[in-house]
This record gives C-alpha cells, sequence and structure tokens, in this order.
C-alpha cells in the first residue's frame, strides 16, 4: 500500500464474477481477516482495518476477528451498503487516495463508491489484478478448473440454442448489439452445462459473450471435455482462452450488466453498462414447465432425506450425537437419492443459543451435543440434476419453553400467511414481505434477514435478483423461498422455510391475482406450536399441508415401511392437536 | 401546429408549478376536450387526439368526450405514465416534430419523454408560455391573485424564520447552494402564508428563491397586503414580481427540484436538477406538536358537521333530496365550525352505481334522487386554519343486498387491519399498502387506486409525495388517509376513509417500530358490517374507535343534545352488534 500511496483498500468477499460464495484463490478478505463469513467487506488502512458485516454475521465477527485489530460494524445500518463502505474508507484513508479492487468489485458498486467519494474531495484509484494478487503476500492458492459436464434438456426443459435466440430478441428489443455475461449462472444457465468450481454451486469459471452473429465462449482449456467442445460447437459457440474475455475487436460495441461484471470490463474496447433489468436474469427466474416438475421432483427426494435425518435424531438425541452430525446424516441420506450431485450450502444446525446465530456453521469439537431438551435450527438443501433445494425446520427434542413455543407460533404465522396470500400482479417481491413479518412485528418482534430469495434450478441456491427485498415483479412460475424468523441472542433461534412457486390465481376485471405453490414437503413440529394463536385460514393450511405430506410420501413409496409409519404417527398426532383446535373455532 | 410545423402536441392538465388543481387560466387540457376530471394528458395531433387517463377516470373521460372525435386510452396500463405519453405522442405526430409544454410540464417529465422519443428518431421541441396562450384561441380566463395572509404560527407551530434557517441547513448538507421553489404548498408552508388562488386549496401563485444570504418572493403585487410585507420583511425576505422568478443573475448557481419544477426553469442562468429526495417536501411531510394537535381538533370539529349531515341525511332520505344537497350541507355544517376557511376539495356523493365512479362529481339536475335504500358513498373534507381534513364513510340509506354487506366489511377488514398494523420503521410507504389490499386480494378484489396519501396543514388535501404507492420512508407524524374500496360498475361502490398519523410504538433490540394513531372521528356503518367475517383485532378496533368516538364528542360538548343523543344510539346500536359478535369469538 505505501509503494503505491494508498491511504487505503476496500476488499470485497466476491470473485471476477461476483459470486456469492467463491472459489479459495478469491477468499483474500477472509485470508487477511480470519472471517469466515459468506459476506463482509473489509478496509484496510495504515493503522486500522474495520470488517462490516450484516446482521446474520456481527456475532460471528467479532468472534472472529477477537485477536486481531480488526473492528468490525455494520454494512446495514444508518445508510446503504456503498455508502457505508465509502464512509469509512474516508475515515481510514488519512485523506490518501483509496484502493478498490476493479477485479473483484462490481461495475456499479464502483461507480457508486467512487462517486460518493471523489464528491468530498478523496480520490479513489481501481487496482488491477496484479495488486490483488500481491495483497496475497505469495498464499494464493491454486486454482484446478472442475471439468464441464452437460446438464441434459430433460432436465432444463430448454434447449441452449433456443435460450440464445429468446436472448437475442431480448438485446434487439433493447438496442444492445453485443453482450458480455460474466455471472456465472448465467452462463451455465444459457448454454445448459454444469461445472464444480465452486463449493455446492454447480457452475465454472467462464465469460460468455453473445453477439448477433457469434457466441463465445471464454473457459480455461483444462475445464473442457471433447463431449462439451463438440456440444458447443452443434449450435456455433466458439471456445476461447479465460483469459481472452476482455480482448474483443476495438470495433466491437459491448455491453455490460453493471451489477454483475466486475468494474475491470469497463476499460477495454467499446464496452458500455446497460441500464434497466438485467435482461439473462430476468429469462432465467422464470422456470419452464419442465424445471418445475423436476423441482417438484427434487422436493419429493429432499423429503425422504429429511424424514430419515428427523427419525434418526428424535432416535439418536442424548445419545451423544452432536450438531455437524446432522449436516453428515443430510449428506448421505441425500446421497442415496438419484440425480444428487451435491448440497446446495453448507448445512446450518444451530442447537439451544447457537440457533440464534444467523448464519450458523457448526465445527466438530465445537459444537453442541444435541440433549433430550430444548431446540434445533436446521437449514439445509441439495442440489440435484432435477433442482435445487433449501428448507428449514425448528425441531424440539425434548422440553420447550412456553417463550420457545409463542415464538415458533408467531414464526410460523408469518410463514403460514405469506403462503397461503393473494396479491395483484403489479406487486413487487418486497411489496409482499410485509406479510410475512406482520405476526411478529404486531408484538414488536422480527428479524434482520430476507423473508425469502430467489432459488435456482440446479444452480445457486440463491438465485438473485429476486428475493421478498427487491424491486423485481412476481411473475409466474417465479421460485422463491419463504422463511421468515425470530433469534434471542443467547437463547435460541428459529425459522421456517419452505421453497414456493408463484402460480396464477384468477384474472378478472380487478386485475389478475397471483399467490404461491407449496413446493417443500416435511411436517412442522407440532409440539412446538401454540394452537390458540391461529386462525382459521392458518388452521385449514397446517391441516392440508399434513395430509399433502402423507398422501405424496405415500405415491413417492421410497421411504421404508417403518418410516412412513414414523411420518404418519408424526402427522397424526399433528392431525389431532389441529383439528381440536379447528373446531373450537366453528 | 402547421406554422410551427408540429406533428402533435402534449397537453398536461398542470399549471406552472405543476398543482394537482389549479386555477382556470390553466385549464387548457380542459378547455380543450371537455373533460373536467382532475387528471389526465391530452394529445392533439393533425388528424387525431387521445385523452389519456387513469382508472378513476374511464368511464367519465369516456362519457365526456363521446360527442368529440378525442379517443380515450388508459395512462396506467402496461408501461410507466411518460412511456405511455411518449408512444401515444410517437403515434400521432406523423414522424413530425412532437411539442411540449415547457411551461406547464416539469423538468423531469419533460427529460423522460424527450429521451424515449429522441432515442426512438423522433425530435421534441419544448414550447414557450406564447405558444402555450395562442392554443387559447383567445379565450384564456384571466386571473385575479387572491390576497395573501398570514398563517399564524399559534396554527404552523415553527415560524417561518426557524423553517428557512432548517432548510439551508439541509441545503448546505445536499452542496445546495440556492434553491428556486415552484411548489405553491411548499412556498405556502415555508413562509407561513396562504391565499385563495386555487380552489379548495389555500395557496397562491409565486416562487421562492432561497440563497444562503437572500431569500426573495416572486408573487405579483396585487396580492400584497402592508401587514404581509411588513411581516416578510421582519425575517429579510426580499419581493420581487412574479415574472422576475427566472432573472436572477448569470453568476447564482440555483438548483431545483425537477419533479415539482416546470421545464423552463431550467434554460435561465445557472440552473440544474437536483438529484435525490425532495428537501422541503421531506421538512413538510413531519408535522410538528402544534401541528398535530391542531388537526386533532379539526377532526372534532368535521366529526361535528359529519354527524349532524349523517342525521339530516337520514330523516331525509326518500324525501326528495339530491346528491348534491350532501356537498351543499357539509359546506353549510362546517362553516359553522371556527376557523373553518373552505372545503379541502369538491365533495363526492355517488348514491347507487354512482357510487362506482371513483371520482364522481355530482351535477345539479343530473344527479341521482336518494331514496330509502341503497348504500351512497361519501368522500368530503374541509380546510380549517388548524388542519387539513379528508373523509370517506359509505352508508346504507335501506334495505342492503347480501353483497353489499360482504363488499363493506372486506373493504373495512383492508381498512382496520392497516390503522392496527404495526411494522418495521425502515419501512416505504409502498411496503405497509399491501396490508390494506390482502382481505379483497383473498377473494381476487381490488381497487384501482392508492390505498392512501399524504395529507398537508392547512393545505393541499393530496400532499405528495407521501402516499401508500410511494418509496417515502415512513416517520413519526407523518399524516396519511387510510382508504381501501371496492367498485362494483353499475352497481355500487364502496370506500371507507380515515386519516392517520405515524407514530412510534416501540423501540426494542429488534428495532423501531411504526403504527398509526387513527385521527378521524365518525361511526362506520354498522348495519353494512358482515361481522361473521371480521376477527378478533378487527372486532376489538371497532369496539375502541366506537367507545372513543361517543366520549371524545362528549368532551368536545359541539352537538346539540339531540344530535349527541342520535350519535349515541348509533353507537350503542353498533356496540350491541361488535359485543355480540366478540362473545361468539370468546
Amino acid at each position: 500500500m505505501k509503494d503505491r500511496c494508498l491511504g487505503c483498500v476496500i476488499i470485497p468477499s466476491s470473485d471476477a464474477h461476483l459470486s456469492e460464495y467463491p472459489a479459495e484463490c478469491y477468499k483474500l478478505r477472509e485470508y487477511l481477516s480470519g472471517f469466515t463469513g459468506s459476506e463482509g467487506v473489509l478496509i484496510v488502512g495504515e493503522k486500522r482495518a474495520v470488517l462490516l458485516v450484516d446482521s446474520r454475521y456481527y456475532i460471528q465477527a467479532e468472534q472472529q476477528t477477537i485477536a486481531t485489530d480488526i473492528h468490525t460494524a455494520p454494512i446495514d445500518k444508518d445508510g446503504t451498503r456503498n455508502q457505508i463502505i465509502s464512509s469509512w474508507a474516508m475515515k481510514l484513508c488519512c485523506m490518501m487516495p483509496i484502493g478498490l479492487f476493479a477485479n473483484v468489485t462490481s461495475y456499479a458498486d464502483a461507480e457508486e463508491i467512487m462517486l460518493t467519494c471523489e464528491e468530498k474531495g478523496y480520490s479513489v484509484r481501481q487496482l488491477r489484478s496484479e495488486v490483488y494478487e500481491q495483497f496475497w503476500l505469495g498464499e494464493r492458492p491454486a486454482f484446478s478448473p472442475s471439468k464441464i459436464f452437460i446438464h441434459d434438456v430433460k432436465y432444463a426443459g430448454e434447449s441452449a440454442k433456443s435460450k440464445i435466440s429468446r436472448l437475442r430478441m431480448l438485446m434487439q428489443e433493447r438496442s444492445v448489439k453485443g453482450l458480455l455475461i460474466s455471472k456465472l449462472e448465467d452462463v451455465a444457465w444459457l448454454l445448459n452445462l454444469r461445472g464444480s468450481d465452486l463449493p455446492d454451486t454447480p457452475v465454472f469459471y467462464s465469460y460468455l459473450l453473445v453477439c448477433p452473429r457469434k457466441v463465445i465462449l471464454y473457459v480455461r482449456k483444462e475445464a473442457m471435455t471433447p463431449e462439451v467442445e463438440e456440444y458447443l460447437e452443434s449450435f456455433g459457440v466458439v471456445v476461447d482462452s479465460y483469459e481472452n474475455h476482455l480482448k474483443f475487436k476495438r470495433s466491437d460495441v459491448i455491453s455490460f450488466e453493471p451489477h454483475s461484471s466486475a468494474a475491470e470490463v469497463e476499460d477495454k474496447g467499446n464496452n458500455f453498462p446497460y441500464a434497466g433489468p438485467d435482461i439473462v436474469a430476468n429469462m432465467r427466474l422464470i422456470k419452464n414447465e419442465t424445471q418445475v416438475s423436476g423441482i417438484r421432483n427434487a422436493m419429493l427426494k429432499d423429503c425422504v432425506a429429511l424424514v430419515r435425518m428427523l427419525k434418526w435424531l428424535e432416535e439418536n438425541k442424548g445419545k451423544g450425537i452432536f450438531e455437524t452430525d446432522i449436516a453428515d446424516k443430510m449428506i448421505e441420506y441425500r446421497s442415496q437419492m438419484p440425480d444428487y450431485k451435491c448440497e446446495s450450502f453448507d448445512t446450518i444446525a444451530g442447537y439451544a443459543d447457537h440457533g440464534a446465530i444467523v448464519h450458523y456453521h457448526a465445527v466438530k469439537g465445537m459444537d453442541y451435543d444435541l440433549k433430550s431438551e430444548n431446540i434445533v435450527l436446521i437449514d439445509t438443501g441439495g442440489n440435484y440434476f432435477d433442482g435445487t433445494t433449501d428448507i428449514t425446520r425448528t425441531v424440539s427434542l425434548g422440553a420447550v419453553t412456553p417463550q420457545q413455543k409463542h415464538d415458533y407460533t408467531l414464526v410460523l404465522k408469518g410463514h403460514i400467511d405469506l403462503a397461503i396470500a393473494r396479491f395483484p400482479n403489479r406487486m413487487t417481491s418486497k411489496m409482499v414481505d410485509v406479510i410475512a413479518r406482520k405476526p411478529l412485528a404486531m408484538e414488536c418482534l422480527g428479524y434482520g434477514h430476507g423473508t425469502g430469495h430467489g432459488v435456482g434450478h440446479f444452480l445457486c441456491v440463491h438465485e438473485g435478483p429476486l428475493s421478498f427485498s427487491s424491486d423485481v415483479k412476481l411473475e409466474e412460475n417465479m421460485i422463491i423461498t419463504d422463511e421468515p424468523g425470530l433469534y434471542r441472542e443467547g437463547h435460541h433461534g428459529i425459522r421456517i422455510e419452505n421453497m414456493v412457486r408463484v402460480k396464477k390465481i384468477k384474472e378478472n376485471e380487478f386485475g389478475t391475482f397471483l399467490g404461491f405453490e407449496v413446493l417443500t414437503l416435511c411436517p412442522y413440529d407440532y409440539d412446538l406450536i401454540d394452537y390458540s394463536l391461529l386462525d382459521k385460514d392458518e388452521l385449514l393450511y397446517l391441516e392440508e399441508y399434513t395430509l399433502r405430506v402423507v398422501s405424496e410420501m405415500e405415491r413417492f413409496a421410497q421411504l421404508t415401511p417403518e418410516e412412513m409409519n414414523w411420518l404418519r404417527t408424526k402427522c397424526e398426532n399433528g392431525m389431532e392437536k389441529i383439528l381440536t383446535a379447528s373446531q373450537g373455532m366453528r
């Protein structure tokens, strides 16, 4: 930094493709700070350093940096992300230039940070990947590309050729001549190709250039197989090496999406960011019928694995099993299912007060023993060729407190109210969010995370830009999670999550109305519910959902008779409670 | 148009200050089209003309242009307002230049329309006020300014001097050197001055220039009085003539708010629009304690007038009274109240199917006879020195159908659910909107208008930019209406509206939670409610509200004993029904 006259340097968590979970060779922020969370920004000044994290990671960041001089601060309070980053950078830089890594910061973020700082008289320098390399002090992990494989059209539901031709039409409508795609899930989705370069997300490091008459895939030679080469050739995709992605002709007019392209993309050739919604993302978010039925099938498989794990948990709690065993069991049981590829993220299993750490990661040897009491929060998901799953259940292992029951029921109310809601089709997802928050907010309670996120199809478990905090308009066949929560630090955490599909309910003189189809199948914890807090519609949902879990699992016929009996008994006990409560209402 | 080689001209509804309800001399769109609604855009081409209106006015616009060649089309379907205006202008202009009145179109709208049209190869010309004059064909109504008067600080709660110094601090924070204010309510609010230039809105035509060391009020000489002159001098405001508002020095750097300033403001001097939220509007939206208690008092007065009218309506229905009589009675009864100035908008009284016309305006001789059956929708408001009011009640005049009852109850549920909602303070108003829409949407019903709008303090009844469709963050002491509705064309219309104040409920480790204080006092129609559709919380609200109306009216002691008895009996009958229904719930 001194050699380059920098006052401070901003180090984000992402890679050159703005991935949420990057490969090891891009974990510079983790390498320098020791903080292992999936998101956070480190700003290193000459004398001081600050780690900015969101509410999910307040506790963890504090703990993981306790032995260092790094100060931690929130990135989600009093201002937008970029405002907070800018204001800390200006504090730490001692009026010297602020450094920004142009290879791992998005064009949009870089623009905003530069504008904010320069307006106040600070100067910002974009640093190249060579400088990024030097910050690793020679310890940057090597990267060895995985082999790319074809995601069969029988799963994808639409050929790559058809997707590219739809994309070209949309580009033409928006007057976009050429499009350089950086986002790994966009490339993978568009070409029906997958890889294993990132943990839990089946993508591969690459760029794709789509022009009216040519398509070039920039990818490492080692990642290619003869099969993939032949496949790409069959619909006219040219392969070039990964490093050449910015070496197109000066005469080419190339657009890029400012939020998912690194700032470095700008300064080569005749590039410019395009305004407005992300063309490829908007195509990707709406699933076709093949994908939807694939996802329904993946959910059935996931339910088998989950029921197996829950039965194992019930039978082994108090006998010396640990939080990390839950993650292992999930991998074991999911691996028994056809078309399973990998987990879709590291399972979170937080017992007692660990449940209050929103993105808790249990470490063997430091994890809790699961006793026959208290509650455990389990958030887990798998990647199957026919779909990606994500589910959270909070489960009682024995006696629970009235507060735990009360908290669980409020979260469940929000979760159900959103699932059964109907709303006009002109609403953006963040306009629906309050429905899940309301039962908690009525008691002045809430949660610091979003209510839900888009989910990819055999792709990212967090599929942007859709989420219940976004301005994306909800449209039929979008897939999103419904996961309110409540966390009492030092006590317990509760989250309940299903995946849902946006579906059209009705079109009449009052407009078009949308609602959700619940995709995830797995019973709730009937012992954790205070039924007196539920209204008629919520009880009806519980009744129908419980019956559906049993009948779909019977039809799917993958549980052993013993497992099916266990599930049936659980659900019957639940039904009894639900029906007793419902009778009180009539 | 031909002389100027224009293919078409865009004629909006607004005046040079972008007022919602302009003076007669600015009603060019009405003059040319015959359409009297408060909003709409006329585009006149050589051969064809189109009138673009929102869903409130679909029916009315069609009816009022039936004898002309003017085609009507929606301005709120398939695109933003400016997209729709642009696309119609491009259709009608026959590839010749499109004309835009720079004196009555906002800078922001003009920019967007020009960008959209020019991107597609069309040319757009900004027309001056001289051309606007010519479009009136010599028939432009004369404008005679009203006398400006002081809005006493005992009502306003803060001196103009203090407001200007707060504004200057905010300007400094935002690096705004000079600010030219066009919006009439901003000028009136900032200076604690009022006038009567517009129907129902106590403002006066003027501009205000605020600089670090000077403040200039550009106003017509005839509007001034010695008292106001002396008052302005006392805190250093210089008065200049209205026409000079763009004649400041070339060296002055003047900012303006792009949405509330006409496009013509740009091309004089060293002006530029500032980005980001409107500084003055954001100050104006948050009421001080004096204003809040003034508004509460205005509500008590309005309740007296309303009860008087409702009693009169009950006693005279079926005896040859008409829709327009309701408006007359409201003026008569409000005039009996202290500090009454004028109505805050023309009363809407729509009986039977007239109720389904959202912004129905009854005309004497063409209005319905009010019989002892069916329902009438009454939306009315007053301007008192201590506050502006806006209330809607839908009232049964005799036998009602089960559908009317069902519809009324669904609207009431949304109205109550919003009133009692609590939500995190980071939410924008449009994120809360769905709460009022949900009970209707669950049955695939809805309404085409916003759920509510900001309300000024002895100012505009629609106080922007706050509304339940806006991105304004709700903050304590904002005033907004809560008015869901349901309209069945050809049958009946229902709307229920109260004004509410945003209030802080609690601050704890989960954040700050906001809710509403209901300000409007006037019973609902207890005969129109299907109590079996209400939940516990909704019944509790009804119970508390009904008791509150009676006790506050008793305390206020302005109703005659006979009127008070009438109100008490109404409320007691209501309470009986509410309590019977509540017992069923326990």
